[in-house]
Order: structure tokens, then C-alpha cells, then sequence
């Protein structure tokens, strides 16, 4: 049965035929949690870009850029379910529910995430809500922000002498709150740290840093919107950091360390930004 | 003069005309360090995809996947400089220079990475010496192993509950030493590591992340090979990671934390690994 299942499987759809007592068949669904990169669709998988193309449906956030959304299929159906204004929670509870459903249909789920699905993505929750309801779920990785907006601004993650590893942390906290980190363990040196939707906590971000023991000089690289077209940078240090941040509102990423210091300060954008900041400062 | 070289930009290759007082032109070279992903082709980006097939030369390490070499231009030359068993050291200057010259031939060069060019890719140390010699680099991020061996096995890096953060580092180190690494740091709970180049170092870290207080019982996932055909995945604990470690020889990535307990435990390659396992250690 096993076999026949998998003789009958459209290729990459993961969509099986499941012989019936009586004759016939019924399909069974699936869902992929695809991460789909920071922005820019030539920073999509192939993978994701051939499940993209193969989905009966694509279930995506508010922010998906329309340029991702648009090289879907055009027979698949696309579900937004991203947090609206009036509501200030994501009803994750009614998302994992309606996953299970389109796959309980027997069709193809694509869930679309910004990134990577696992880190910040809550693809977590989405898996095991799949796994609990016998649904075959399966994630694909994807480049997840940090890693891109590294490699756009020229300054490496990790670098001999400079850092030998890399903490992703996230500056999302309950309403109004500050984040509850480990800042002792993020203020040690020769660490480079990631602070992901690092916008609204970036005082509090240096502020605990600093108190912890990392210098005030220390390197921060401010990106936003990192590889999309409107993305911009500014470099600064832990210090600066709070003032720094208000020449900027879009998604944030902080990458904070002495790798900082490496990114190409001959951008364009650097350039603007850092400007964009001195006026807004002034 | 900007404008110019703009105008005769071949798309995606980034090789510019740049014109010459006596008439004529010369081709500027370039440099893309390119992400490549964790081995299995269809997790390549769209983008390095793209680089692959115009490049002119695709410099790349000895363990490469043939079926992601087979992607480049049949024009294209593939310089392996990976490193001989005979030296234990890699050539890193050697490279650097390398890929220097190729580019001040005018060549359209794709410096070809395993994962992510930032993350333990030594990226950094050749965008800084393409930098200094004043020839054009650009970073290609891609989807490093930690990513792909989480999605693959379905243990999210971070989840609601069990961890608000994740922190890679290497388990390389200088012949036969242990990893210089923050053992307290790194033993905090609520928190994933993830150890790459792990299998060698692993009873080291075993050991010093429970003398720094990470409980025995931590959950540890070993994938070995992530996202290639041979993928091999062992689900174990802190304490029992040393005689774990024995079942496997390949480029092992360690996944340390609760999260690694969510892994999908009804994968066959799991289950062979662990009888595996067993016997060797029987």
C-alpha cells in the first residue's frame, strides 16, 4: 500500500492516492512550511519556488511581498492570514486549524513564512498542530533574515578574530514590555548578536547590553527591510544605538558586534540613511 | 562614467565595460561569494542558481555536491581548491589571491560555499581581501546547515516554551584541542545550540556544557549529511552524546536543547541510525 501510495505521488506535490475499500480513491493532503526568504524572490529555494508553483493553496502572511505571491500557480488559491491592524494578536489557534482542514480536503498546502519557518516563524506551533492531527507536514528551510542581510551590507556573521559565533535573539515582547533575555550571556565579546523586529526595543536592547558589560563602542548595523528594493543601513554603536533607530521604521534587524564594522560603508543607502538620521536628530 | 558601466552590465553577472582613454574597453571582473546551501540542490537560492549558469569561473571546496558543480555553464571553469588530505591546513591566502586575479582578468568569478558564506565560511576573509584590492564582491547568502537539518527533521530552532534563542557556533578547533567556546554562556536553558563541525569535539561539549550546568537530560540531535541523500539523524541526550557520536563519520551537526526532542522520531534514517548506534556500541 505503501508503494502504491508512492507510485501514484505527484512529483514534488507530495500528494498521494490512497486506495479505498470500495474501489476508488481519496487524497490525501499535505502542508509544507516553506520559508521564503527575506524579500527578494531570486532569494527564494528552488524548492520553494517549485512547491510556490505546485500548491493548490498558499497560505501567507500580511507582509509576503506581492512579487513571491505572484509566481504561484495561477489555479492556486491564496489565503491571507496576516494580522490585521484592528487586532493585536495572531490567532495562531484558528491558523493550525485551517491548515489541517485544506489538508484534511486532500489538497496541497503551501504556508508561506518570511525567512526560515523556524526561527521566529511560530512553524513550530504549526508543525506539531499538523503532527497532532495526522497530517502529513513537512518543512523547507529558507534564508532566514539574518543571514541575508549580512551578506547584503558585506559583514559576515562570524569572522576569525572578530566572532566565533552567532546568537539570534528577538526584540518581539509582550505589549510594551521589554524582552526577556539572557543579557550576560549576549554581552560577551567576541560574539556577534542578531536581534530580529529589533526596532522598538533598541534603547532597552543597549541599554541592558551595555549595564551587562558589552562596551558602549561596540558595532551595530541597523537594517531594514533587508534585500528588498527600499532596504536601508545605518551603522552606529551600542551607545548611538537609540537615537540611530529613529531614522528608521520598517522591519529591523540589529546585527550588533564588532563585525558590524566590516559592512560596506560605501552603499548608497548607508550614506542616506545615516543622513536621514543626522536630520531627524537634529 | 557610473552610468555608463550601468548601461553594459550583463544582468546578474555583474561584469561591467568600463571605457579606456585610447578608445576600447576593458572588462571589470567580479567576485559573488555564493552560498551553495546544505548539499541538496533544490535548496540552492534562485539567485545562486542564476550566478552558477553565467558565471565564468566557479571556485569551490573539495566536497561540493556534483549535482550542484553539474548546474554551472558547460563554458564555465571549476577550480576545486579544497583541502588535500596531505595538508592539514587550507590555503586561505592562496585562495584569496586567487580569486583576486581571476577577476582582474575580467572574469565573472562565483566563489561557491557550502551553506552560507558568512556563517563558518571563511566569507568574510575573502570579501575582505577582494575589498582591499579593490575588486568588486558581493555576498550571496544561502540556507546554512543549521536551518536545513532543523526543517528537515522538524525540530524548530526556536518554539514558544522551550527557546527564545539560538546560538551557533563550531566545534572546529586548532588539531586536537577543544573548542575555545563560553561553556556558561552557552549552557543557559531556554535556549538552542547548535554545534557545526560537531562529531570530533562532541564528548567535549558534552562535557563542559553539563559541568557548566546544562542538565544530562538536555535533548541532542545529530544529523549527519543534512538535506543529501545519505542524511542520517541520532536523537539523543547530553549525557549519552559522547557514545551517540560513534555512529556516525560524516559532517555532523549538533542541534542541543528541548526543541531537538521535537524532532521527527518516525524517520527510517532516524530509526537505522539509532540500531546503528546500538550495535557499534553493543
Amino acid at each position: 500500500m505503501a508503494g502504491e501510495g508512492r507510485k501514484n505521488e505527484r512529483r514534488g506535490t507530495g500528494r498521494k492516492l490512497v486506495p479505498l475499500r470500495g474501489g476508488g480513491a481519496v487524497r490525501q493532503g499535505v502542508v509544507h512550511l516553506v520559508g521564503a526568504g527575506p524579500g527578494d524572490p531570486e532569494l527564494l529555494t528552488v524548492k520553494a519556488l517549485r512547491l510556490l508553483q505546485s500548491a493548490d493553496v498558499i497560505v501567507h502572511d500580511r507582509l509576503a511581498p506581492p512579487a513571491i505571491l505572484a509566481l504561484a500557480s495561477p489555479q492556486a488559491r491564496l489565503i491571507d492570514v496576516g494580522k490585521r491592524k484592528s487586532r493585536h494578536t495572531l490567532p495562531q489557534d484558528d491558523i493550525n486549524r485551517l491548515l489541517i482542514a485544506l489538508a484534511q480536503e486532500g489538497l496541497t498546502v503551501v504556508r508561506l513564512k518570511g525567512g526560515d519557518p523556524f526561527v521566529f516563524g511560530r512553524g513550530g506551533e504549526e508543525l506539531l498542530a499538523c503532527r497532532a492531527a495526522g497530517v502529513e507536514v513537512h518543512g523547507v528551510p529558507g534564508v532566514t533574515a539574518a543571514l541575508a542581510a549580512a551578506a547584503g551590507a558585506g559583514a559576515p556573521l562570524t569572522h576569525r578574530g572578530l566572532a566565533q559565533s552567532v546568537t539570534f535573539v528577538t526584540g518581539h515582547a509582550a505589549s510594551g514590555a521589554e524582552p526577556d533575555l539572557d543579557w550576560p550571556a549576549l554581552a560577551r565579546a567576541n560574539h556577534t548578536v542578531v536581534v530580529y523586529m529589533g526596532l522598538s526595543t533598541a534603547p532597552a536592547v543597549a541599554g541592558r547590553l551595555i549595564e551587562a558589560g558589552r562596551a558602549g563602542s561596540t558595532p551595530v548595523l541597523l537594517i531594514e527591510n533587508a534585500s528588498r528594493p527600499d532596504e536601508r543601513r545605518v551603522l552606529t554603536s551600542l551607545i548611538e544605538l537609540p537615537s540611530a533607530a529613529q531614522a528608521l521604521e520598517g522591519p529591523v534587524l540589529l546585527v550588533i558586534g564588532e563585525v558590524a564594522a566590516l559592512a560596506d560603508a560605501q552603499g548608497a543607502d548607508l550614506q542616506a540613511a545615516a543622513e536621514a538620521a543626522a536630520w531627524r536628530l537634529a
